[in-house]
């Protein structure tokens, strides 16, 4: 990424507004916990790494405003904002055994980017010269700090010149893929190819893709990845047609307090985000609508997790407890 | 459907446009070849037995208002609007065979909701008492003259007291479930819901979903069925969760020409209808998109074919055979 995601710029948390993109670039500035909250609660921020960061320097935010509240209420408060991503929970707790915040949230930004540089080394790996690789919403620089988790796959692969296309799902509701990870791959020069989520099954029939990698929102100690809604579509559609499918995501989204992923909170999202998306109304007044934010790709359709640390492989418990301990 | 979707009124063909639902309820009028074509290449008419029906009027508009061209020369020109749904072939080249063209044209809308009807007593034996059916895109009253092939087999359910519920796909990248689907359903007073085509997954693990129906553009010999995009990612995911996938249409729509879906031309559509399909650009300009109208679902995943004539299940080749024959 030629521009930073979400960093802290003069006492302020500075972020690109990504609801704006990709019709329009623009920073905005958060200096209290309210306005962090607003930002993670309405998707200016997002990607379950810099939704850590931004809690982490929420938290910093709301303490220094306000000294007569408790960290526990902060970062109960911080953590209702979306309930399903780890990391958030993962950082806010983080910054609660430290005395020093704020050095600790931007040692987590620096940490954040070495991060999407080692997935990315470790997943360029896993892919062959012309590969085209699938994708879902964005796990990409505008996820993290830096070069982001799954894109970071290809960013990697793209700048130590591995040739590679790219298909991004579109990942309705709320376009992420159509909109950011489009605009992330453009801008770095990397063929991309936009389709609605209801194309994937076509699309790998055809033969056009080589395998599939997603980001991550929590991770649970069997391997069972929560990540946007739809990924569990794609896990299944990739094992009809024999097509690996890769998951990226830090160790920090390892969950080993959770057994298995049915213990994952799925967070639910207002009917108006599937119905008024568009800023028109494209269903009939007052249509039920059920609009899960994620879902949960059970471990037995991942091939591999490509963390920081390394890239593991089933069976997922075992493995994952040695990545974590190496 | 308490409203006719299209029919013969005072030497012109009236129907509804459906490109403005679920908005705006507007009828339009054809009374050429030209806006005959225009109307079923811009989805104002859709549905396989629809533009059937479409292409038949339209036939007979083209001959009453110009003696000099040929019979097939129009034929050709309408077929060119639409190349993956047979039924437009089918109605061209029954109306090519009689001297009677007006009356032809009458008899396969007259037979259209006999059919339809047939097929919904049919299919709702396949149901039981408070199942809940995932549909997708729009195979209603909206894409024939009547009670439509998927959705007859709700509506008569409904209709004889059964306890249904529907979720619907919202069916991207034009919406016929969120605009359609679902309108017609709410007005018939059927629960429906509406989910976006990547949450489908999700709600057939949450055990929601008994059963898939869905409509068919084109089936071949072997029981391949062509539908709208979308449909072979849905019959993969019903598979995967032991859920039957059923697909309701007429004979009409069986072309046993076809040995196999792999000979069925599948229509490209414009990348606008994705990056704006909402009136507003959601995607960076100048991205690449790629967009099928429709797939072909192998016959395996098919656990039945809903016809007017009675039920084929597997082998196709034998019983599609027998069925047209009986």
């Amino acid at each position: 990424m030629a521009v930073s995601t979400i960093e802290w710029a003069d006492g302020r948390i500075r972020m690109i507004d990504q609801t704006l993109l990709p019709n329009e670039f623009k920073y905005i500035y958060c200096d209290d916990l309210p306005s962090t909250w607003e930002a993670i609660k309405s998707l200016r921020v997002r990607g379950a790494p810099a939704i850590g960061i931004a809690g982490a320097l929420g938290a910093v935010l709301g303490i220094w405003n306000s000294a007569a509240k408790t960290y526990e209420a902060f970062a109960a408060e911080l953590k209702s904002a979306r309930p399903t991503a780890v990391n958030l929970f993962w950082a806010l707790d983080r910054i609660s055994r430290t005395e020093v915040l704020l050095a600790e949230a931007l040692e987590i930004i620096a940490e954040d980017k070495a991060m999407c540089r080692a997935i990315g080394q470790h997943g360029m790996a896993l892919l062959n010269e012309n590969d085209t690789i699938l994708t879902h919403c964005n796990a990409g620089g505008l996820a993290t700090s830096d070069y982001g988790t799954a894109l970071a796959v290809m960013f990697s692969a793209h700048k130590a010149g591995k040739q590679i296309q790219v298909y991004a799902d579109e990942t309705r509701p709320l376009l992420q893929g159509a909109r950011l990870t489009t605009w992330e791959l453009m801008q770095a020069g990397i063929d991309v190819t936009l389709i609605c989520d209801n194309m994937a099954a076509q699309v790998m029939k055809e033969g056009k893709i080589q395998c599939v990698i997603v980001g991550a929102d929590r991770i649970a100690a069997n391997g069972d990845t929560a990540n946007k809604i739809g990924t569990y579509n794609v896990a299944i559609l990739a094992e009809a047609h024999g097509i690996p499918f890769y998951v990226a995501a830090p160790t920090s989204t390892l969950d080993f307090a959770l057994e298995t992923g049915a213990e994952i909170p799925i967070e639910q999202r207002a009917a108006e985000e599937v119905t008024k998306g568009f800023g028109k109304l494209t269903a009939p007044e007052g249509v039920k609508v059920y609009s899960p934010a994620f879902d949960v790709t059970p471990a037995a359709l991942v091939t591999a997790i490509i963390t920081e640390k390394g890239i593991a492989r089933a069976p997922y418990t075992e493995n994952l407890n040695a990545l974590r301990d190496s």
